[in-house]
C-alpha cells in the first residue's frame, strides 16, 4: 500500500465547503472523483482542515492510500488537473508519505489568513474573495486585540455549538495584521483550531476596528468564555486556509 | 463646469480592453453607460492608461467634465457601483479637481504588476490572473534583466507595431522582481509606456528565467532595436495597471 499526500488550491465560492455533503458539491467529492477517474478506483481522501462553505484554500493538504504506484508526479498532477478542469479546483503538490502519516492527525501547524477591504468602493478583482468593509477601521486597536489571542486560552467564545473537539483549550502561535492600502490581512497559526474560530476571531476584530469594544471589552468577552458574548462570525469568502506545516 | 477624477478597479477578463471598440464591450463604455444613468446625460471618460484585452486593473484613473455638482463623494461611488452591479468593474475613489485636470496627461507615473505562477499545477484562484509557467525559472538571472531596464533607452524593441508615441525612448525608474513561494511578481513603474511594452519586457525577462537568453543576450537584443528580437508577449491576463501617482 502506497500512502501519498497532495496539496490542493481552490476558490470555494461555488462549493459547500471541503467535506462532502449531501446538499451539493464540494472539495472533497470532486477531488475524489477526479482520483477515482485516474485509478479507476475508489480513493478516500482525508483532508487536514475542513473548510467551510465559500472558504478558499491556497494549501489543502489532504492523504490517501492506494495500491497502485504514482510513477510520474508531473504526468499525475496534471492528468487529475484535467479532469478538474472545469472547477476552480487544482492538485498543485504531490508527495510520498509513510504509512502512518495522516493529512489531519500529523498536521503540526495550520495557517489560515482572512482578507479585509476597507473602502467605501464595492468589490470587483476581489469579489467573493474578501470582507468589504465600508467603515474606516482603527487598525491599531484591531493589532492590540490580536496580542490578546496569542497564546493558550479556554477559547470557547469562538466556539461554534457543533464543534466536536473535546476541549475548547488552544494555544495560538501567531496572530499579525498588516495593512497595504485598502487592504488588511490577517494571519493565524495554531496547530488546530475550533469550529469557526477563525472567522469568529475575525467578527470580534472587527468590533475592536469600528470600536464598539475597546481591547478590556475584548479580554473580558474572552475571559467569560459565553458563545452569546462573540461578535458575528466574519464571513466565510474572506478566509483562506493559506498553509499547512508538517 | 466640474472637472472629476474616479478611480476604477475591474477584471479585465470579460472585456475588449479599457478602450471603446465595435467588437465588444470596453470598460470605458460599460463606466460611461452607469455615469450616463447617474447624471442622466453623456459623459466622456479620458482614461489615463489604455489597457488591452483581459488586462485588469487595481486603480485605473479617468477623468470628466459635467455642469452637475457632485454632493456626495460616498453617495456618488454607490449609486455608479449599483448601476455596475452586473460587472467586475467598480468605482473606489472619487476626487475634485482643476478645469485644467486630464487622467491621462496629467499623469506622474504609471505602475503596473505581472503575475506569474510558476509550478506545475494548473491555476485555480488565480485563473485568468496570472500567468502560468511550468519550468523553473531562474528569478535571479530575471533580477539581472530588470536592472538592465532601469534608465532611460530607446525601446524600440517592445514597441508593438501599432504603437502611436512619438518617441521609442522612455524612462523606466523602477523594474523590481519579488518571489514568493510559487509567485512572482514584478512592479514597473515609469511617466509612461509604450503599446504592450510592458507584456514585452515580461516576455523577454522569461526567456532570461528560462536561461534561453545570458543578460548580455539580453541587452544585445534591446541594443539592436528590432522588434523582431523580442521574446512573445506575455500575456494580457497576468497584467495590472496598478495605480497612477499625480
Amino acid at each position: 500500500m502506497n500512502n501519498y499526500q497532495i496539496f490542493i488550491e481552490y476558490d470555494g465560492t461555488d462549493f459547500v465547503g471541503w467535506q462532502i455533503q449531501k446538499n451539493g458539491p464540494s472539495i472533497q467529492e470532486v477531488v475524489q472523483i477526479a482520483l477515482k477517474r485516474y485509478f479507476k478506483k475508489k480513493v478516500i481522501l482525508k483532508g487536514a482542515g475542513r473548510t467551510d462553505a465559500g472558504v478558499h484554500a491556497y494549501r489543502q493538504s489532504a492523504s490517501f492510500c492506494t495500491e497502485e504506484k504514482i510513477k510520474s508526479k508531473n504526468s499525475f498532477i496534471n492528468s487529475v488537473n484535467f479532469f478538474l478542469k472545469k472547477y476552480r479546483i487544482s492538485i498543485i503538490e504531490l508527495k510520498n508519505r509513510k504509512i502512518d502519516f495522516h493529512a489531519r492527525f500529523s498536521a503540526k501547524k495550520r495557517i489560515y489568513k482572512y482578507l479585509i477591504i476597507n473602502r467605501e468602493g464595492a468589490l470587483s478583482i476581489d469579489k467573493n474573495r474578501g470582507w468589504l468593509i465600508k467603515k474606516k477601521l482603527n487598525v491599531n486597536s484591531m493589532k492590540i486585540g490580536a496580542k490578546i489571542l496569542i497564546g493558550t486560552h479556554d477559547f470557547s467564545i469562538f466556539r461554534a455549538s457543533t464543534c466536536g473537539a473535546k476541549s475548547p483549550i488552544k494555544t495560538i502561535n501567531k496572530v499579525s495584521i498588516t495593512q497595504v492600502k485598502d487592504r488588511i490581512s490577517i494571519t493565524f497559526e495554531s496547530r488546530s483550531f475550533l469550529q469557526q474560530q477563525v472567522r469568529s476571531m475575525v467578527g470580534c476584530l472587527k468590533y475592536l476596528g469600528e470600536n464598539k469594544w475597546s481591547p478590556r471589552d475584548f479580554r473580558a468577552a474572552i475571559e467569560s468564555r459565553k458563545r452569546s458574548k462573540c461578535a458575528p462570525p466574519a464571513p466565510s469568502y474572506g478566509l483562506y486556509l493559506f498553509d499547512i506545516k508538517y
